[in-house]
């Protein structure tokens, strides 16, 4: 049983990790097709690559997720494997996996990878994609090994929690803040359609976004095209969040907007 | 009947965009062969994608191309297929399909993505790279739908064009502009060396290149060995059109072009 | 016998460079697996090129290594590939290969591309790695060529060398430079731990890096986890070299390091 593997890091494109990890899985895994959902991860932000692996993942293949957002290799964070209904999470036990597996429906099982035999050598010790999480995706991957064969078994519920904020509902207002700046500038809110509801905002109203002191009248449209371009909107974004947009514009610049900016909707 | 997939976007790397359109097309179409042609197209640039996949596609295995550029997602513009004797051509009917379309012998057929079961379910309308063009490119790849399943075939010849300025050729010059600077600064000029015969030059001949108010003499060389590093040229460059080059060096910083710069070429 | 494929190249992700040359050896091998080693080498940065591949190529699946780093496309450097116990190494003779090469063992034949039958005609003769590099490597991963019928053998120890700066022993100091800036900022150094033994220090002594003038005093740690955050290091690094790192911070704008940079490290 030969299944795919999605791989999502913070190596960045100018070095050669990607590449190096793609021959370790192409030399366990040769038949198993390698899928890179990016690695333009911030470098060390284990939040930004733990919403990316959640917003990915259920368009991702069933078989095996290779996610490595690792800044504390070389300290004891566990290195760790979590089988789940979509098939196994291999990374550091960091918060990155945890968002995503509890997408796809929770843990059943989790090992340590601490099998020695499953480890390439190498000298120093700070390339664990390379020596550790890559092996160990490819021979699941390439069904070459079970999760047993890896390690330990631990608790499934010791895995570390990535810990995301929610928003919050007042009287008239709900107060949340900017999860993702994407490519274009447009930054989606930890703000579900049902939060605005209960402030009574629908879509087709106009909405208050509060950012520090300011204040700005931004109307909810069901697409770009109701607004003209170089106007705000907010809308549900493509997955189902509230999103602050700029018909070809940026939102970010346009309203100073960076992940973790707290923000706030009310009625207008 | 499994064929490759040649997929070009303005996502960027920093997202996982491309990723989850690759999932999207591993789950319909996983016996498919992905082709990354570039996802680097500055963000909303139709001419610019659409000159990129020009010079690209008679270098592509036939099949499907899958191309995002879409400023206008969320608009009234239509989700096209064009049939090509090349293959199938996926995107936004906004120009960017129609010089590579032109380039492989024209579109034959064309139809609109409108079948409500081509499309992923999703809360919001501004991923259409993900929930319409990549099942519709998946289904067409995988040999699952053919074009009429997708929706209604349209007159081919709405199919909405790219307008590319021509360069003109006067008395003693050749009026152009910049095409494309590339990675390493070389502009390809809109002017073919059969443009530069008219006015009398010829390669080997020096000539001059008109940058504004700026004159600038350069050799028209066959290859860049020809003159010294650190020196200007235009040559032919790999896809038939003349190009301004510095031999290990960068032509665009050297004679102030970017995309669009109008430029003239005469006799010296 | 169809063989994987390992592309390296300095081409970037902003043109359609790499998807051409992707398209290229799709066609003529469509069953051999490409890796993308990484595109990001500096532009026309030979050296930089080599030592990625030379650190990469021990993890890649052995078959075809496809490299171009060409500041030298168009004059008279010689198209190659060298055959060696790992595969092909295909690309320009300017040095890029030769490191690579000698660490799988040594180049047995070496040949150069010079059958016109192999080169895709072409107008003009600036992208020799779609035109002459692809098609060679795609011929021999395919099995559709040996190595005779690509061009004439020469002599294999005429490879063009990579002449890398060698760390020098004094007597209380090792004399080396950085060669290589990763993504996270960390900082590869021509110097191994033997050479640092010579000097008498040892894993877990304090030891004092020399940047011109400025003296750091730095713990030799086994891992990051030894320091505290915020806090520098030396270590072994994952291909067995001396490293400085900062624990989640960037080594290279802590200490004023760069490629080539000449740095010392004593006794403390």
């Amino acid at each position: 049983m030969t299944r795919p593997i999605s791989f999502l890091s913070d190596f960045g494109y100018g070095d050669e990790f990607v590449g190096v990890v793609h021959g370790v899985l192409a030399r366990i895994a040769p038949e198993s097709r390698v899928i890179d959902v990016t690695h333009g991860v911030a470098a060390g932000d284990v939040r930004g690559g733990a919403l990316a692996l959640m917003r990915a993942i259920q368009y991702l293949p069933p078989g095996v997720a290779l996610a490595v957002v690792d800044p504390g290799v070389g300290t004891s964070r566990r290195a760790i494997v979590a089988e789940t209904p979509w098939g196994h999470f291999v990374g550091p036990d960091n918060g990155l996996l945890s968002p995503a597996v509890a997408m796809v429906g929770g843990a059943g099982r989790v090992v340590t990878i601490d099998n020695p035999d499953v480890r390439i050598p190498s000298e120093g010790a700070t390339f664990e994609g390379r020596d550790r999480f890559a092996p160990a995706a490819g021979l699941l991957a390439a069904g070459e090994a079970s999760l047993d064969d890896l390690g330990p078994e631990v608790d499934a519920g010791s895995l570390t929690p990535m810990l995301l904020p929610l928003a919050e509902v007042e009287a008239d207002t709900v107060r949340g803040e900017a999860w993702w700046i994407d490519h274009f500038g447009n930054v989606e809110i930890n703000v579900s359609p049902e939060q605005l509801a209960q402030i009574g905002v629908e879509p087709g109203d106009d909405v208050v976004l509060q950012v520090g002191a300011a204040q700005h009248r931004l109307r909810w449209a069901g697409s770009y095209g109701e607004v003209e371009p170089g106007e705000p909107l907010v809308h549900v974004d493509s997955y189902g969040l509230m999103a602050v947009a700029v018909r070809a514009g940026r939102a970010d610049e346009r309203f100073n907007l960076a992940p973790r900016t707290a923000v706030g909707f009310s009625r207008a």
